[in-house]
């Protein structure tokens, strides 16, 4: 008998039917003598719908009265979650985040989980209720309403789990796992069984859009044991996320590659060479909230220096007025120019750590398909390269193919 | 300065255009130097769309999962009129039931509320907030999520007034106040500009449906000074229900006229005339929680009585075969017949304590048109009859005429 939380996010409780599915899947773990706290979502569209009722009101709305409102979206489908699960004749009992009590900070739309009071929980637990808690949603200590932002409901889950001290927490998505790469782009990749928790950290923020980075991290930190899951499908064992790495032989070098479209690149040329040139760069950027991703800088044999980073491209124009007006004349820069016609693509594996020539590899597989690095980035279970946008597919394809990941 | 307790109904909420007008009227009266409270509903429409999902996992939703699902609407409303006052540049804050908190039982879907903390409310008052609170729904002693039953957000908005010792409770509807009778029925009908709090539960009782029995009944016990007026207009004072009778001599002798098309009579002929009848025929009635409304007993000169009482038309074929099955051969009864081609009209008006023949006038009014009385029942204010459905139009009609109601 294990302790398991289940989540499930929009799309798997879109309407009474897929609700009336998830129950029968509660059923069966429920059968096997597992006590079950199951997390889930608003159904698929309604979070929007209310954000657009709030803008009919007010274009900036309030936040703590949006989390008000949001919040009802969560509210709606633990109830309809609990019922389809007495259908089936299995006690089951709802809770609102206030009613858990899971307390958050006062950040509405993007509040943090400080503590969950789990003792109502457990004693459900133990009088045979399969509980089921509303994502995305806390409650602030004077009672306020708050929401965690989009895709919080994964954070309540891994947060759930570590306050029940539970087996394992299972993430229901509509893909059945982790995979080596996005089989849309490479319909070979292969679905993962196992990848370490550093691992899912480095392809959640290189854009595997299965899991909310913030989770995985909470995950991290509380050692919670995330497994992710079809929704859609009766079989599988998904993909799970642990946390010792495995010595095994048959670890593969690479588990996976990871790729974005979002960011653009800003490169500031012939800036002379003296100390803080970095911070009098990017200070301003950060001053205006404009998040920065790589950070490369380079010396020329001239006495200046070259220096890129990339943003994401929406803020890329933003960036680029605050550098000309504030920073070019200030540092003395000859020229500062964006690009937002590139792709970042990574190969990520904790593997790499005891294996020497991944990133020759790496670059001599981009090179015999004539695709020029603009930008290389490392960290110890990382490499990350910006390439020219046209390229991205292709350079995916011949590193997943150059580092054996396809399926067996 | 007063403090104002304003009650909107699902259809003055019903779209953000008319969220927006009603937060116009909130901040004409926070002009004015008011504290202002505002309870809502759910939008018009909500609350069924809600139920609807309900049911379509469960057939007979249980009540608590369902009052869970149920309470969102009302949640939706508070955040989007505290964002359309903010939007005016008016300091506004929401309260759910839980967030308030109003105490109630258990008895979820139809609560009875125990108790309310005015404590935040008044301070936020005092901090010069309007303060936007869910009707319809509380919390109970477990935190469990409660709603008081359909038309609940009336008994909220007294409630509200009398926990607050507020100056007013303002009762906004799709009429402009209470009238001597239907306006539909009799085009003459009058608004009238105030009502004693006995006329006006008789009124509602006998089915003037502008306010919620249970609201008026509330009102009547926390002496809450009850105002009703249309969300539609911008002028009228609406009808002030009272509860000091007016001895000036312009008091009308009757305030106005009820009717009832819902009640079905059923007569119970030629009973041994015994003491126990009335308990031995209404026992197994009120066993099955049939409710039983008007009751007459005649003796015949046979030694036998006729027993004749109305129950709600739905329920008339249920209350037959108790009587059939249980009740006829028990106590000897020679028929036992039932009709819901009935109609029952009340004239009501405290007036009529002091005025004799009120009572001959009515009959004698229907009479000259031919109209047969089936039933009478009579209180300290009011005199109902039971006639054939066909008339009860002209029984109003005449009535209305003969005593004088028509608007100058």
């Amino acid at each position: 008998m294990a302790l398991i939380v289940q989540k499930y996010g929009g799309t798997s409780v879109a309407n009474p039917e897929r609700i009336k599915s998830l129950a029968a899947r509660v059923a069966r773990y429920k059968a096997l003598g597992h006590q079950i706290v199951v997390v889930v979502s608003a159904m698929s569209g309604e979070t929007n719908r209310l954000i657009s009722l709030a803008k009919e009101i007010m274009q900036d709305p309030d936040p703590r009265e949006l989390d008000v409102m949001v919040s009802t979206g969560e509210q709606v489908t633990i109830g309809m979650t609990a019922l389809a699960l007495m259908e089936l004749g299995i006690k089951a009992k709802s809770y609102t985040g206030t009613q858990v009590k899971i307390l958050t900070d006062n950040a509405h739309t993007k509040a943090r989980i400080l503590s969950i009071d789990e003792h109502n929980i457990k004693q459900d637990l133990d009088d045979g209720y399969v509980v089921v808690v509303a994502g995305f949603q806390g409650v602030d200590a004077n009672g306020n309403i708050t929401t965690l932002g989009r895709g919080g409901s994964d954070t309540t889950g891994v947060a759930l789990a570590a306050a029940l001290k539970a087996d394992e927490c299972q993430i229901y998505t509509d893909v059945d796992g982790v995979y080596t790469t996005d089989p849309r782009v490479v319909p070979e990749a292969r679905r993962l069984n196992k990848i370490t928790f550093e691992e899912m950290l480095e392809l959640a923020s290189q854009g595997s859009k299965v899991l909310q980075i913030r989770s995985v991290e909470f995950a991290g930190k509380y050692k919670v044991k995330l497994r992710v899951l079809s929704s859609f499908e009766e079989e599988g064992d998904g993909t799970l996320i642990t946390f010792e790495e495995d010595n095994t032989m048959e670890q593969p070098v690479i588990s996976g590659i990871a790729f974005n479209r979002d960011e653009a690149k800003i490169t500031v040329l012939g800036v002379p060479d003296k100390p803080g040139i970095a911070y009098q760069i990017l200070g301003p950027i950060a001053e205006a909230n404009v998040d920065v991703d790589m950070i490369i800088q380079n010396t020329g044999a001239d006495g200046t220096t070259d220096f890129t980073f990339t943003v994401h491209k929406n803020e890329m124009n933003k960036a680029l007025s605050i550098l000309r007006d504030k920073v070019q004349g200030h540092i003395g820069a000859r020229e500062i120019s964006g690009d937002d016609k590139i792709a970042k693509v990574s190969i990520v594996g904790v593997g790499m750590r005891s294996h020497v020539g991944i990133a020759s590899q790496m670059f001599r597989t981009l090179a015999e398909e004539g695709i020029n690095i603009q930008m290389i980035s490392t960290s110890e279970i990382k490499i990350a390269v910006v390439v020219d946008e046209k390229y991205l597919e292709l350079a995916v394809r011949v590193l997943h193919k150059a580092f054996e990941l396809e399926a067996a």
